[in-house]
């Protein structure tokens, strides 16, 4: 695979994915501000993977910053975070790598300035680093969810192009895969904008993972048909109880998983559980451009001008519809992660959007 | 409302509803081949519209059979209707409406060959007629089903485009609006072809009743925070024991209906019930070409190029989910069809598709 993120010759480089499949083309942001722009157009997406393009932003803005004074500096690079932090609402990852980068620069001040601008660098690949880890160490955990011979839905992307590398909830497939299952994946279109079509279907392609792609309201007429096995999906935020935020139609899939006897599983690393937000109706939705619905890619249009739009680009689904949730650490109940992630985050604060 | 189908000029005039709503052009078809590939092409879809269409197709083919034997001229008109019945498999309308012509036909061995066309053409008239008639009817039926204030979501279109004029399941919104009921609409885009975005918006806005519109994975998410209240669709054919194949995505809307403990209604004239198909598994479901998901209106491609399509363009949706069946003589119980429609079958062998 092709990086989704990565620092290359003193710029953050984005593959940029609101033009895949059918231009595989890269972005060179040379400013936080660009790179804030980047998160926001969905150039690049997907919780992990927003997180990690925020802590290089951060690191990238620090290297701009022309003071000499730690106050002076930190108080810059703390305002180009909460630019960074403005850019989209839903996701945790986004506001939990940029408080950990803030956290790094603060326990900095009695280094020169010319260190802390390469610390930041350094902190922003490690994040990256760990990243493509969890996603190895979630794969591992979820694979034993899937079974060889079945057949596992999928919404949304949550795969390595929603992370830094290997994916959440296509991380756990590509493993079982990688182990020898022969399964089968069927990925919802995901409208509005299609990342199941234009991404889930090319990494899966790229892998050779047999993948077949499907409107969104096709899921439940194959469900009824037997066809689909299990559901596996990423998260944008998990509460306290377990709620989960992803995006918009993950809900219906699970309501409809249920529905027919089908195990659902999410799959997301440590930085996606916020303890902090005690259930999912505290999760901001973000509602997006109209024009995503009336249009395809912003320019084809597919509905009468001025129509009215409903566009929240998230839904919740609530912990009592999810089987499991796969972490680095292991397939836990919604209701158990407070137990597992309690200590560690109680213990950093930087684990909170809060 | 521009009419969906005409007869004009010694030619079928379709509204071509493949272009809409970007524009608004009429084809003109003047051979009955052309009809068939209208309705193959879906340049006029929905039920009733297309029952009406093919009926319209075997009058104007009657009209070029240039012998004046009965039983040759017969046998020619028969091999039109068999080619318009195989334009579409699933929509039992279109059976419907060519076994009235046929039977109509029959009925004429003794007339000059200029006065049975003319009766055919006046046949085709008649249908098209009680079409609309029937549209008005069921909306008396079913208005009562929807109350002041509450917002209806609908799927595909069951509007005046998939019929004669006035609606199915549009026919019952369209009342319950003239009634003075002050209700929204909440419209799925209906992919893949997007018959929700392009033609139910459309229309509604047109009769200026309020109307929002939404990608199909979105409507479990509004049914949980309690902005709708009740659901009505159309039908392409109902078994006899109640069970309703309709646009893909219908089951889905039923799902999330029953349990939300939202009423789901379906609205649908005498000819989309078929008694001589006994359950939703007897009904054969059309699977279209990938293009339709692989890319938007045949031309703009939304998913990497060979990837494997799964693309039915109906899906069934047992009796059990639907709260009831609104037809031009009363709302129904899914299982009370039989009952109430069988005399009228039995007498009238033209009502199955076999």
């Amino acid at each position: 695979m092709v990086p989704t993120v990565e620092w290359k010759d003193g710029a953050v480089r984005l593959l940029d994915q609101s033009r895949l499949p059918s231009q595989v083309e890269f972005l060179d942001c040379r400013d936080y501000r660009a790179v804030a722009e980047a998160i926001r157009e969905l150039k690049v997406r997907g919780a992990p993977a927003i997180g990690v393009t925020a802590a290089m932003g951060v690191a990238l803005g620090a290297q701009s910053v022309d003071v000499e004074e730690y106050p002076a500096f930190a108080k810059q690079v703390e305002a180009m975070c909460d630019h960074l932090a403005a850019s989209r609402p839903t996701a945790v990852n986004l506001f939990w790598a940029i408080a950990r980068m803030k956290q790094k620069l603060a326990g900095l001040t009695a280094q020169p300035i010319a260190q802390i601008k390469a610390e930041l660098i350094r902190e922003s690949q490690t994040i990256l680093d760990e990243d493509i880890a969890l996603c190895r160490a979630m794969g591992k955990q979820g694979a034993a969810m899937i079974h060889d011979g079945q057949t596992v839905l999928t919404h949304c992307n949550a795969g390595a192009l929603a992370t830094a590398g290997y994916g959440t909830a296509l991380g756990v497939i590509r493993e079982a895969w990688e182990q020898g299952k022969k399964i089968r994946v069927i990925a919802d279109e995901t409208r509005p904008v299609l990342q199941g079509a234009r991404l889930t279907a090319w990494e899966l392609m790229q892998d050779k993972i047999p993948v077949t792609l499907i409107t969104d309201n096709m899921a439940g007429s194959l469900m009824r048909q037997g066809k689909i096995q299990v559901c596996v999906v990423g998260a944008d935020r998990i509460a306290a109880n377990g709620d989960v935020a992803n995006k918009i139609g993950t809900y219906s899939v699970a309501v409809l998983a249920r529905a027919h006897g089908i195990p659902f599983y999410v799959a997301a690393p440590y930085s996606t559980i916020d303890l902090a937000t005690k259930t999912g109706a505290e999760i901001p939705i973000e509602e997006r451009n109209p024009l995503e619905v009336t249009s395809i890619h912003g320019s084809h249009p597919v509905a009468p001008a001025g129509v009215a739009v409903y566009n929240p680009a998230f839904d919740v689904t609530p912990a009592e519809l999810i089987t499991g949730i796969i972490t680095e650490r292991g397939v836990f109940k919604p209701g158990e992660l407070a137990g597992v992630f309690g200590t560690e985050q109680a213990a950093n604060k930087s684990g909170g959007s809060s």
